[in-house]
């Protein structure tokens, strides 16, 4: 899938001594991976002329394309310009124009910029200035080879300038076909589960990359091939949603809430939620969507017995028999949240999150789920893994996913 | 701080191409730091033995200490051992006693070992194996210079190789005195109002190195400084907390949920929710804490106008004269909850998260918070900066503080 290696370099002594999170490398990365350029080494490298000259000379004696991000600023800890000169061996050339723009700048503030902010208009000889929208540091683009891009390091600054002036200059210079890609959201599924229902027919696929990426409760597949491959891609495309069928819930990057508020509002339904060991997660999670109190009324935590049976109306004698944590109790709260709340529909979960609270027959990880709609109830009971946090997460994918298989059901009268 | 310096190699193709996370470089950076020993380099490469034969020279030519993840499986695109023995100019010797183990490991399942899995018995001429407690491939040791530790990748396996067999053997070779730490966690302050507080503070400290990490809703302030200038870092730890005093929750890494679930136990007092732009999201923090059933009872998440009034008893008066986002309706949601679910202690937000909703006078980000306890009320208006999840979060965070700042009053009789 592409011959163009790049590697990226990330200059940030708060990420190597204070354990700050690396946002900028895997920006960069997705960015050039959609463009068919290949990640071949991300470096970290401290902001010290040494360690980030380190980095890039490993950098530049393997890559085409290298990507760096800050140490562009005015201070005395702003080394890359410095640095990369010395690892390219092309001396900095200070731009006049660079250096005006930067005067008046700071003139308009009635100031006049120190020899330390000047060095900002230092270019390395062969490589033009890239315009920051939003910051005033500018860029650097040097045509290679190896093809150097020297971004700011401030994520509201490096974004902009990488898909507005980079991309389309390394697409100029290596005619790049942007590979094809399909994306599919899983739910309801183990991640081996879903390698399972794949591997037979990835025996069948040339040419085309598969990735599955799980986390609690959802599974996303992303399918790649080059750009005259994309044939192979969309018969492979074909292949999966044949295997897959209605556990795909969307071919794009959302989450479960998004899609599930969509079919919602497209329906023009109401939903009101009854959550006992997710404690709000899920309400929390439909309401993270913009927009969602279109669709969304409200709901009750009745993480207490008490509050089961007061606000929700479960009977005792349901909690009695059956227990907090049974299917009786899930579609009972189900059923009253819907009635109490007054919408169209009611989303129920209960269950054991652990770490304590086992017992024979429902052990840590023992999920009820319940949808109460106007043309009958679903249900459904789990044995989860995982640890608490796992557990909590996943039971609200799989109430939200249970609500889709809901919604997707033929709507008689209620 | 310290002058053994170290370099990350973590090998993970699955994260350049796939775009998984890499959790292995901060897991491994952190043990580090918090031994003395300063991370210089994080280099991630790829499975091939070209880009980590780049990653291992890059380190080698730099570091003291150089900790290597990944690749030391059975299967072809393991490659750790060779690429290593390779960059440090050391044959691989295949270990005797260790490729009888892998053939006695594999008999007891009735198998041979292939020659693939054999290569796990192969150790860089003058490195020890490190025992592997939960999978099957050893790690490896070499005392150097320069020190090397090959790592699995698997964080399970990784993790307890590192802290019972590395860092022993680490602190032994450089005599390492792990620096002195002192952790604040803060509530209720910006960073920059942190960071302002300390300013003047820290012109008078001496060999202390101050990181402050901000997250919405909290600062935490980590003070490091070298074992010999402990009482230099308790002098401005003790600075810290006159300069910031009620401010600072906690002086561990624990999470407010975790610090207010505590102070509730202790004074045996129970607690309510009621929630309508976090929609659960606050109730959904609260619950994260196992154990939290002792203390918290359930809440309402009033999304909708109606629901605030049919469930809250939010008056309609109030909710017409003030709004549905008002300090009145906040408060009256605090009491509707704490009376309906019988519980010491209320605790509401409402606000406007965004991106539409907002208007004159009440505009994103307006937030309303307060807590309803036996000796009396506490509320609280802000307008918070962010968008929708940052002014979520935010919102939980602050309210969650609101309450300790309550739960901080003396207590007269409700």
């Amino acid at each position: 899938m592409g011959g163009t290696r790049a590697a990226v370099v990330v200059v940030g002594s708060e990420i190597l001594l204070d354990g700050r999170e690396d946002t900028n490398g895997p920006l960069v990365e997705e960015t050039l991976r959609r463009e068919g350029i290949q990640p071949d080494l991300r470096i970290v490298a401290g902001d010290d002329p040494s360690s980030l000259g380190a980095a890039l000379r490993a950098a530049a004696a393997r890559a085409d394309v290298i990507v760096v991000s800050g140490g562009l600023g005015p201070t005395f800890d702003d080394v890359t310009r410095e640095a990369a000169s010395e690892a390219l061996g092309r001396p900095l050339r200070r731009s006049a124009e660079l250096a005006a723009g930067l005067r008046e700048r700071y003139a308009r503030r009635g100031l006049a910029p120190v020899d330390s902010v000047l060095r900002m208009a230092d270019l390395i000889e062969g490589a033009e200035p890239l315009r920051n929208a939003v910051g005033s540091a500018p860029g650097q683009f040097l045509a290679g080879p190896p093809v150097v891009a020297l971004l700011p390091g401030v994520p509201a600054e490096l974004e902009p300038m990488l898909r507005e002036e980079v991309v389309p200059r390394l697409r100029r210079l290596f005619r790049l076909a942007p590979p094809s890609r399909a994306v599919f959201k899983i739910a309801g599924r183990y991640e081996s589960q879903v390698e399972g229902a794949l591997a037979p027919l990835m025996k069948s696929w040339k040419d085309v990359d598969a990735t599955i990426l799980a986390s609690p409760g959802e599974v996303m597949l992303i399918l790649r091939a080059a750009a005259r491959d994309a044939p192979a891609l969309e018969s492979a495309a074909a292949s999966v949603r044949a295997a897959l069928g209605g556990d795909i819930y969307a071919e794009s990057e959302v989450g479960l809430e998004t899609a599930v508020g969509r079919m919602l509002a497209a329906a023009r339904l109401t939903l009101a939620t009854a959550e006992s060991c997710t404690g709000g997660m899920l309400g929390g999670m439909i309401t993270s969507v913009a927009g969602s109190s279109a669709y969304y009324l409200g709901g009750a935590v009745a993480y207490a017995g008490r509050i089961k049976e007061g606000w929700l109306g479960v009977p005792a004698e349901t909690l009695a028999r059956h227990g907090e944590v049974s299917p009786q109790t899930a579609l009972a709260m189900a059923r009253g949240v819907r009635e109490r709340a007054g919408s169209d529909l009611g989303l129920a979960v209960t269950g054991v999150a652990g770490p304590g609270g086992g017992r024979a027959g429902k052990p840590v990880g023992f999920v009820c789920l319940a949808v109460a709609a106007p043309w009958g109830p679903g249900e459904r009971t789990f044995s989860l893994p995982g640890d608490r946090a796992t557990i909590r997460l996943r039971s609200c994918r799989l109430a939200l996913d249970l609500l889709r298989r809901v919604l997707l059901l033929p709507r008689g009268e209620g």
